[in-house]
């Protein structure tokens, strides 16, 4: 599988294979629903998604044709930096028939890539803490945990 | 002054004052360039910034005028949380002269509405752990730090 594997932007028809690894997860079964035909909701993110220039839905496809992996990754511009762009890197998924194989590593590689292609001077990402492997695995590509990652959940 | 400050969105011609407030910081004053000409970089960012629907630079303005505070937020589109829009803020900088007064609470607290009324479910930011400060402030404003905030500066 290694040598064959592409990293392509995601299309409409990936959409289930997506959201089906995004549910296969400890903390994603509590908060998605992989049903299908998919919730709309999903089909409209991927429509806010897809035609930005910003925004970039990446997806691993196998030498068989499956999709085995996923990340998102939206370039900012910034004022700061004298005026940089970032890559935030958010939503990164390795199908469970995929894990332990380096996907993982070669897919956020890809990203560390296209953001030096878009001139981008930082990549970032936030982990959840209850993630200690994959603050393990960040920490392995160079990355360096010297913020807090904060978040607020708002009601309606 | 409390009374008369407006938060809007960023004009070209409030570039100058808002480089002097990026430099003006400890961690700033390393990385910006605060000189008039401005360098052409932040005129670039500035640019990329205005005309994107989901980029918001935002400014505090006193009621005597002069630019008292900024803040960039991302609007971004995912597929995780059944399709959830969030609301990034960075670049989070209170004047000198304004300091102390509650200003950047109620700037938070504007960007937090603002968030809601895009419709979205989570405003995530990340704040250096060199500033601990900073920590107790996104604290109080009912922020968790349930997430590392890695960064990875590229070189070329």
């Amino acid at each position: 599988m290694t040598g064959t594997t592409v990293f392509r932007a995601a299309e409409r028809s990936d959409l289930a294979a997506i959201v089906r690894m995004l549910a296969d997860d400890p903390l994603g079964a509590r908060r998605e629903r992989y049903e299908l035909p998919l919730p709309p909701a999903y089909q409209a993110a991927f429509d806010a998604i897809a035609p930005d220039p910003n925004n970039e839905l990446i997806v691993a496809e196998s030498g068989e044709g499956g999709v085995i992996g996923v990340m998102q990754i939206t370039f900012i511009p910034y004022l700061t930096y004298q005026g940089g762009w970032r890559a935030l890197v958010e939503g990164v998924r390795i199908d469970a028939s995929a894990r332990s194989l380096g996907l993982g590593r070669r897919m956020l590689e890809w990203a560390i890539q296209r953001a030096r292609e878009r001139g981008c001077h930082v990549v970032q990402l936030t982990t959840d803490k209850a993630r200690p492997d994959a603050l393990r695995f960040y920490e392995s590509l160079g990355f360096a945990a010297t913020h807090e990652g904060m978040k607020l959940h708002l009601q309606d």
